[in-house]
């Protein structure tokens, strides 16, 4: 029988077996059994799981390679899949074994370390169990958001990772440039910006929705997925210095269709990753979060219920809880108050719509009663807000009155008002960040475990 | 009859005759006729080609706002689809013509703009039928990418924007910040990076290859689709300081696998391309590059040939054209000597392999005769190379020597000789820059022309 090369996630198929295949991985364990024989357990990391080799001690390698093997070793094995007696449906009774690479000295050995200590060997933190299980997460979540986008019509975007526009001042920036620091820090000043790469003064971008704004207003329907950067100085377990943002920008929407599009957006992404990691789910479920996959399931099958940030406040207002920071119609509400509703008020998850506009920004509608903006937030239990989003003014009047109260510059503005002189429509659009759903999806409490190179300050090794 | 609203790409599909719709879009032309009515061509974006509408004069805003209508307003329209008796399958008869937003001196009149013109209004430019057709190609050559590899098991990774590490000094690198460059010059120096975001000199990636092995390393295949940067003063048709790279890497592959992934990969984009944009590839083919279907169609279909650089330098030197750049084994072959090779010598497709060590990376895998390694670049009639990859080296001490060769610090690579230490494995991996084949699908001459906002020496507006 010709010999297959086959994925580890394939070799533990039933369907398999008697094959004679070749398989490429990782050992991740040895043990060796008194009767003259040694298990491996092998993973490749097509999927969480391991596939058990049997390596027979008549293997011509089997005293002099076979048994040094050590977790991080890599192997190729030919062999039969076969039937096995134990938990997997299938083991590999090995013909033979290759050692490709030693492991001697290992950092993952099998003793589990700290989430901490991993993050210092990002380098190979994607080979242990977690890690890998967190790759494989994220990656069906991206696939899912572009396939998502793709069958609603909408076109991807790649929007300015530097740019010289400041949006929204949404954040503090990072400056970008090819100026001599050694240099220019015995100039004695000024800066000279005729000499850096672009003449003025250039940033990292904190939003691409601005730009998405200009395709949406020719082409209908388009999203961005790209980094996003905030120089804050915020050394916590919710922030990145970088990290991957969707922003989903399209004409002729309003609230609703906003609010529709968020939805379904989240009920697809849910939906593929119950169907899609059961095994890596099943791995958070069971170790870093009980109760995960029935907390996401429920949050896929429930419609979302709608409910504006005025009634909200009433309901905090009367609800008899205790609060850390108090409540009042006008002021922004805390993660404490948004998981109250989400997770006590309505048990599920909840679109919060018709904010104050003092506590938005500029971009987004006025509405009738000249006190709140057609934005809303989707809020889910165990998380709060994660999802951002709103219709965007589209009439200049209303826009440059609001920049004037804001104190922005409407020559800083003069390509984004043009959207508003020139065939001007209404459009809707929202934000989320891709973090923050891998976290949400896989229970990991910090952030800076589920982007394989966190961005943090003091930290940009690799 | 319901109203359905409907984008204009299906409005003129004759599957649809007979249905009362909403189209909402942008005015392209109006045309008033001497009988009494107007037609109103309006694209929305959803494809290259406009709808015709019937405007009647019967309309209650016939005479006050329709015959205003000009190009760039936007409006809503409701009415019949009907049978066309002109080029196209279908026309709307209005019933109801709403303006949404005017267009006074809309810079996008009917007459054609050159496209440098156009780079300065790169907010509207996507309202013109070349850059709405570059924005929709674009857009399916990134669908089709993540698809590919998502079939071919490849797992979607983010390697880091930001990074301390300077990869394979591949080029000049932008400078990221947060030090106030105003105090900074005044300062009189030396630079105090304990003061700086990330306490030490950070920079923008110029490639994620280097962290795109470790989680091939770790997972088996994965692939990068991000920003790339370099700060090269280059003020060229073909250079973007900011443009998306595409970095596959795959464990237990080898050169030949690698040459097999680049030519399926490359064919599936092309086919893709040719089978889903069929009406913007009209465009470019009558409008940017003549034949331009026919040669993408020839090499999707014709089987790449292989040819070692070696032998390439032999036919180079006998063919008896005049070239301008000299040949000679050891130095790099220059676009002309490309062209010549894949366009007049086997006209067709053509991967160039194992080329000399000291023209390429230190990350490249030195091949058995210690004069070559394991690279191949991939080269298409009309443009040159295209892609560029290669076998990486796996072997420690061969890494370890050649970086000394080099001049390379091994403590600036600890991370990257580790995956050597622990397990190491025959692997490889090819790039490619988003942009190269956008142009080349598309026949643009200006690479500012296939990304939204390009960003170039002393341009980063928006």
């Amino acid at each position: 029988m010709p010999l297959e090369k086959m994925f580890v996630s394939d070799a533990r198929d039933a369907a398999h077996v008697g094959k004679t295949v070749l398989i490429q991985g990782w050992i991740r364990t040895r043990r060796d059994s008194k009767g003259g024989f040694s298990f491996l357990e092998i993973n490749d990391g097509s999927c969480m799981g391991n596939i058990q080799v049997i390596a027979d001690a008549d293997l011509a390698n089997y005293k002099d390679e076979i048994q040094r093997l050590s977790a991080g070793c890599s192997v190729a094995i030919e062999g039969e899949v076969k039937a096995s007696e134990g938990k997997q449906a299938t083991e590999i009774q090995a013909s033979q074994v290759t050692v490709l690479g030693w492991a001697d000295d290992f950092p993952l050995q099998k003793k589990r370390h700290s989430f901490e200590k991993l993050r210092e060997w990002a380098h190979i933190r994607a080979r242990s169990n977690t890690f890998g299980a967190v790759a494989r997460v994220r990656n069906q979540i991206c696939q899912s958001i572009h396939q998502f986008f793709h069958e609603n019509n909408f076109l991807y975007v790649h929007t300015p990772i530097i740019t010289a526009s400041d949006c929204e001042g949404a954040g503090e920036m990072f400056k970008v440039t090819t100026l001599d620091l050694d240099r220019l820090a015995k100039s004695g000043g000024p800066v000279n910006y005729e000499y850096d790469f672009f003449d003025k003064p250039s940033f990292l971008t904190v939003s691409g929705q601005l730009e998405a704004e200009t395709y949406a207003t020719a082409l209908g329907r388009v999203y961005t997925f790209g980094p996003t950067f905030r120089a804050e100085n915020s050394n916590t377990s919710r922030h990145l210095s970088e990290f991957w943002m969707i922003e989903p920008e399209a004409a002729f929407f309003d609230l609703a269709d906003d609010m529709a599009l968020a939805e379904s957006f989240l009920r697809k992404i849910l939906s593929d990753v119950l169907n899609r990691c059961d095994e890596d789910l099943q791995f958070f479920d069971q170790r870093i979060q009980k109760g995960l996959i029935e907390s996401l399931r429920k949050v896929a099958e429930t419609p979302f219920q709608h409910m504006t940030y005025t009634d909200a406040i009433k309901v905090l207002e009367n609800c008899g809880e205790s609060f850390e920071f108090p409540i009042a119609w006008g002021t922004d509400l805390q993660a404490e108050h948004e998981r109250y509703l989400t997770e006590k008020h309505v048990a599920g998850p909840l679109i919060l719509t018709d904010y104050p506009s003092t506590i938005k920004p500029f971009y987004m509608r006025l509405s009738d009663d000249r006190k709140t903006v057609a934005a809303m937030d989707v809020l889910v239990p165990g998380v709060g807000e994660i999802i951002g989003g709103s219709q965007r003014e589209e009439r200049l009047d209303v826009l440059t009155q609001r920049m004037a109260e804001m104190d922005l510059r409407e020559e800083d503005y003069w390509w984004y008002l043009d959207l508003r002189r020139y065939g001007t429509v209404p459009h809707a659009g929202f934000g989320l960040g891709l973090e923050r759903l891998v976290q949400y999806t896989t229970g990991m409490a910090n952030i800076r475990d589920v982007i394989p190179f966190p961005r943090t300050p003091g930290n940009a090794e690799f």
